[in-house]
C-alpha cells in the first residue's frame, strides 16, 4: 500500500500541487450525483472517470443524466461532456468512489482493487470484512490500517450505512468518555435513501412505512464496529449493545434519529452536551469536507428538524437535541444527519480526504 | 351516583327503548366535531346538547361550522339546526362528552358535574386526580367505581391522551400476563392530534419536529393509572417505568409509535402474538363502538401504516406488528391506533357506552 | 351483438334473477384493484376470471396480491382464492372489465372480443375507434350502438381517460342547453392516475410536474368524441375547441381541473348552475354505481378540495365550484372527480351496468 | 424627491463609498425575515431599523424571531442585537422595505412616506393607485417617475403581489414585441406565500384549495398596470385583458403557473422562446439583485418544477417551459417563480437597487 500511497504523495507534497485524478463508480444513482456534485467542484480532486450500467457505456454524462439529475443546483459544466465507461473497462484515476449497487459492487470493487486502485466504497458489500476499515474520520481514522491486511495491489475502505453515521457520530464522544452499554435508536429515514426511485408516492405521501428491510441489522453491526478499538490483532469491539428499529417517512432529506442510552459511568446532561460540544478531532486535519465543529447540540427542543437543519456544515454537520434524564435506560435525545451528504456522498469523499492527508504525512 | 345509574337505566332495560340525551363540551374543534360525527349517528344517543365558546352561543351548528368542517362525510343533518349554548348554560342532557380545551376543561366539567352530569371528558385536566377514572373500557372499567369517591352530584370520567391509548392497548394483555417492568416508546404523531390549525403547513411539510409540548410526560403518567388494579383502598399501580419521546410527523390521522419492553417473566414471539390475538374483554359487552376484536396484529413487517390501516374497525382497532426479540430490551413492536377516532372522540364515546351497560347491568 | 345481450337479458328478467359472471383483465395494478373491490361486492355481478402478467398465472390472487394491495378497506374473501389466469386463456366470464397496460390492451381486448366477449375497458387503445363507443352513461348512452360496427362476436366499449371523465360532465349539461365552443382546461392531476410505482416520492413531495405525456392530447381528442351527437351516419362531432395543460400535482387522489369555458348562448351564472344541479339523466335507469345526481355544485368558493371532496357519492360524483363570468372566455370553474373511480374503475363498472340495463330494456 | 435622491446619492458617487442605512417595516414575518437575510449580507445597504408590531418594541431581533426563523441559512449575526422599534419610532433610515400586513400597510407607510423615507413597499394597500409606481425593474423602471405626483417628504413605490410577478416577468419580452391581447392563467401557489402560519398543514397536506381570496382581482389588476405605458399625462394601459384562477397546492416555496395567451401579431414557437432568451434590460444596469439574464427557458417539458428550479439566480431567475400552440388562444406555457424571493422580499430589494441606481445615474 505505501506505493499507492507514495503516488497520490507525488502529487502533494505538503499542499496540492496537481489535483489528483478521481473516478466514481456508480455515477448514475442518487448517491452517484451527489458524488458528481461534490468532486466536480473539489479542490484537491480532477473527477475524471464515470462508470455506470453498461447500456449507457459510451454516451456523454449529461446526455443520460439530463432528466434524471435530481440536485437543484445544476449539472457542473465539467461532468458535461465525460463518456461513461463500463466496470469492466481500464481506468486512469488512481482514486475511485463507489456507490454502486450491492448487487454488484462486490465483484466489481474487488476486481478495481486487484488492479491497483484505492477505492471509497459507500456500498455495504464489504463493510463487515474483518481487513476491511469501516471509517469515519472523526471517529477511527486509524482503522485505516487494516487495509495492510488485504491481498489487492490497490486496497477497499468503506464509510457506514446512512442511518450508521448519524448515530455513531452522535454516541462517540460520549462513548469515548463514558462507555456507552446500550443502544435503543429508532429511526425516521427519508425516502432519498431509498434512491431516486425506490419509494413511490403512493407508498409515502400522508404515511409511514415501519420497515425498511436489511436496515435494522446494519446500524446494530456497524456502529459497533465504528467505534471498536484499533489494536495490534486487530479490531477489538465494545461491550455494547444495539438495538434499531427503522421507519420510512415522508421528508426528502435527512435522517431523524430517536436514541436511548446506557452508560458505564454516569455523567450529567451538561457532561454530555460539553462532550458533544468539544468533539471536534480532525481540528488540525485540514480535511476540506469536515465540518468544523462536527456536531451542533440545539438547546431547542423542536430542533433538530430536517428541513431547517439538515444542511448544516454543507449537509456535513450531525445536529443534537433533545438530550434528557430518562427512567429506563440513562439519556434519550434526538440525532439528525443528512443522509446523502453525511451519510453517502460526502462520507466518502471526506473518506477520500482522508486518505490523502493520511498519504501526505505518512511518507 | 346510583340514581344517575338509575336514571339512565330507566329509559333503557336490556335493550335501548328510548335514546338517551346526549351533549358536546366543545363541539366545534376537531375532536368535537369526531364526536358529533359518531353521535349523530349513535343507536344509543341522542345528540340535543352543543356546547362552544361564548362567540358563536345561540347560532346554528350548521353556521358556525361550514367553514371548519373538517370530517369527509358531511356534516349530519340532525345536527344542522341544533342552536350552540354556552359552558354556563343548563344542558337536558344528562350524558355528556367533553373534547373542551384544557384552559377551560377543568372548570367547566366541574361545573356541570355538580349540577349532575356525567361526563365522559377527553382533556387532560382531570385525568391524573385519585377520585377520577381513565378509562379503556377493554383494560379497566372496574376504574370507574372510583367515582364513588367524587363530591359531585354527577361524576367526572376521563380517557387517556391519543398517543397512550395505543400503546395501554398494545401492552395490556402482555402486561396481564407477563408483567411488563420497562418500556421506551417513541411517537410519530399524525398532525390532526394538534387540531385543526395546531400545525401550520410550513412547520411540517418535508418535515418533522421531534418534540410535542407535554406529551412525553402524559404517555409516561397516564399508562401506569390506565393499568393499575383496582383495590379496596384505591388504584394499585404496576412496577413499570416508561419513557418516552415523541415527534410530529407529516401524516393526516394515525399516530405510529415504536415501542421496546422488558418483561417480568419471559414468553416467546408467539406467546405474545397470541396474547394480543386473543385479547377480547368487551365480546360479551355489546358495546357498540367497540372493535371486536380490539387488536389486530400483522404478520407482514412493512405493516400497519397509517394511511392503510388507521381506518380498520371504524378507527377504533388498534394494529401491532413487526415484534421482534432485542437485545437491549427484551421485544420491540410497532403500534397504530387512530389518533382521533380511537385517540379521542371514540374513545370517549365507548366511554359513554360503558357507563351506560354498567347503569344497566347494575340496577 | 342482439344475441350477447340477450344471453345477459336471460339472466335477468327485470331484476337480477341470477348474478352474472364477470372478470377483471389486468387485475393486479391500480385500476385492477379498484375493479375488484367495486366487483367483489357487486350486486349484479360474480367476480369469476381474474387475468393478470403471465408471471403470476396459476397463483391465488391473494398471493399475487398480499403486500401490493393499495386500498385501505383490505381485500375482498371472495377473490382471495381466485387463481389468476393469463390473457391467452379461455374465459368463463361472458362480460369483461379491462384495465389492461395499453402496451398489450389493444391485442389481448381484440382476441376477447373475437371470442364472444363483451369488454368494457379503460385502456387507451380503442377509445378513438370510429366504431368503438367511448361512453359516460350520464352523457350518450346512445353511442353504445356503435358496436353495430364491430366486427367482433363479441364487443368492446370504452370509457375515457380519467381527466376527460370530470371535465365531460361539467360541460355536457351546459353544451347540451347553450353549446359550448371554446374550452380551456388546465389540470392538477393525483399521484394514483399514474398507477401504484408511476410518480416517485422524489419527484413529487415539495413539487409539481407541469407535464403528462400524452394527457393533454388525450382530453382534446375524447371530449369531443364523448359529446359528439349519434346520428344514422355515424358520431357527428361539435363544433368545440378544446386546449389542455396537465400537471401532477402531491394529492393521493382526486383530479382537480380549472375550466374556462365560452359558449354560442350567453346565459348568466345561474342558468349554468342549474344546469349541473338538474343534470340527472340516469334517475330512472336505475344503474347501481351511477350517483344520484351526478354532480354537486358548492357556493362555497374554497371547495371542491380533493381531501375533502373526491369520495362523494362513493367516489362516482363529479364536485364544481368557483363559477364566475370570466373577461376572456365566458366563464370558469372547477371541476373534481375521482380519477381512480368516477375516472377509472368506476366508469367501467358503470358502463358495464349500463350494458345490462340496455340489454334487458332491449330485449 | 430630488433631494431624497440626492441624498442617496451623497453616499454613492459611482460606486458605493459608505453602506445606505436601510430599515425593514414587518421585520418578523414570512417576508420579513427573507428581506432580513437578503439585507443583512448586502454590499450597499446597511440594516439599521427593524420595525415589529408593538408587542415586540425594545426586545433584541434575535430573542423575539428564534422560534420563529424559518430560513434553513441560520439568523445573520448582524441583525441579532438590534432592537426592534414600533411603527410611532422615527427611524434613521432614509430607505424602508416594507413587507407590512395589509391591515396596517397602507397607513404607517404613508406616515413614514411623510417624513420623507423613501419606502419599497411589498404590501397591496398603494399597489393600484396612480401617483404610485408598481415597479418590476427589468419591465418599467421608467414608472418610478410617477413618484413627483405624490405629494409625500419621501415617497412610496411598490412591486406587485407574487403571482403577478412571475407572471408579467413571463409576458412583457412577448408583449412589447407581439402585444398581448388575451391572458388566462391559472395558478399553483406555494403555502410559503400565505405566510408562516397561513396555511395549516390540515388543510393542504394531501390537498389543494382552488381559491385564494383576493388573489384573482391583484394579479388581474395589477399586470395591465405593470405593462402600461409612461406618458406625459400618466400610465397608458394596455388593451389586454386578464382572467385567473387561483389554487394553493402542498408545495414549500415556487408559484408555478400554467398561462394561455392570444396575441396581436403571430410569431411562431421560435420568435417567442427568442424574445424570452434575448430579454435582459437590466444587463448594464448592474443591479446586485437582478438575475443575468432574468429568464430561463426549458426545453425540457417536464421543467420547470418548483423543487427543482425555484433557487434558480439565488431564487429570481424566473424560469418558462412547455410552450405550446393552442387551438383555443394562440400559446399556452407554464411559468416558475420564487414567490417569497422573486415575488417579494428580492423583488423589493431589487427596487431599492434599481432606487439608487437612478439617484446616481440621474444626479
Amino acid at each position: 500500500m505505501a506505493k499507492n500511497f507514495l503516488c497520490l504523495c507525488g502529487k502533494i507534497l505538503g499542499k496540492i500541487v496537481e489535483k489528483i485524478k478521481v473516478g466514481i463508480l456508480g455515477a448514475t444513482g442518487m448517491v452517484g450525483q451527489y458524488l458528481v456534485s461534490l468532486l466536480a467542484k473539489h479542490q484537491w480532486f480532477e473527477l475524471t472517470d464515470l462508470v455506470a450500467s453498461s447500456k449507457n457505456v459510451g454516451k456523454k454524462y449529461c446526455d443520460v443524466i439530463q432528466h434524471k439529475w435530481i440536485l437543484s443546483d445544476g449539472l457542473p459544466d465539467i461532468v458535461k461532456n465525460i463518456r461513461i465507461k463500463s466496470t469492466t473497462d481500464r481506468l486512469t484515476s488512481k482514486l475511485l468512489f463507489s456507490s454502486l449497487d450491492s448487487s454488484i459492487a462486490g465483484d466489481v470493487e474487488e476486481h478495481y482493487a486487484e488492479q491497483g486502485h484505492l477505492i471509497c466504497s459507500n456500498a455495504k458489500n464489504h463493510r463487515l470484512r474483518n481487513d476491511v476499515p469501516l471509517i469515519i474520520p472523526e471517529i477511527n481514522p486509524e482503522h485505516l490500517s487494516l487495509i495492510k491486511k488485504q491481498h489487492y495491489k490497490g486496497a477497499i475502505i468503506t464509510n457506514p450505512n446512512c442511518s450508521t453515521i448519524g448515530l455513531a457520530l452522535a454516541l462517540a464522544p460520549i462513548h469515548f468518555k463514558f462507555e456507552i452499554r446500550k443502544v435503543i435508536v429508532m429511526t425516521m429515514q427519508a425516502i432519498s435513501g431509498a434512491g431516486i426511485d425506490g419509494v413511490s408516492a403512493m407508498q409515502i405521501i400522508d404515511n409511514i412505512i415501519p420497515y425498511i428491510s436489511g436496515e435494522e441489522e446494519k446500524i446494530e453491526a456497524e456502529t459497533v464496529k465504528v467505534l471498536a478499538k484499533m489494536t495490534n490483532s486487530g479490531l477489538e469491539y465494545p461491550n455494547m449493545k444495539i438495538s434499531a428499529q427503522c421507519n420510512r417517512v415522508p421528508v426528502r432529506n435527512g435522517h431523524l434519529e430517536s436514541v436511548y442510552i446506557e452508560l458505564a459511568k454516569k455523567p450529567n446532561l451538561d457532561e454530555i452536551i460539553k462532550c458533544w460540544k468539544e468533539f471536534n478531532p480532525l481540528k488540525d486535519y485540514q480535511l476540506l469536507s469536515a465540518p468544523n465543529p462536527p456536531i451542533k447540540y440545539f438547546y431547542n427542543n423542536y430542533r433538530p428538524q430536517p428541513n431547517r437543519d439538515r444542511n448544516l456544515g454543507k449537509g456535513m454537520t450531525v445536529s443534537i437535541g433533545h438530550l434528557k434524564k430518562s427512567n429506563v435506560l440513562d439519556y434519550s435525545f434526538i440525532v439528525l444527519s443528512h443522509n446523502v451528504i453525511r451519510g453517502a456522498a460526502g462520507a466518502a469523499v471526506l473518506n477520500g480526504e482522508l486518505l490523502v492527508k493520511k498519504a501526505i504525512i505518512e511518507n
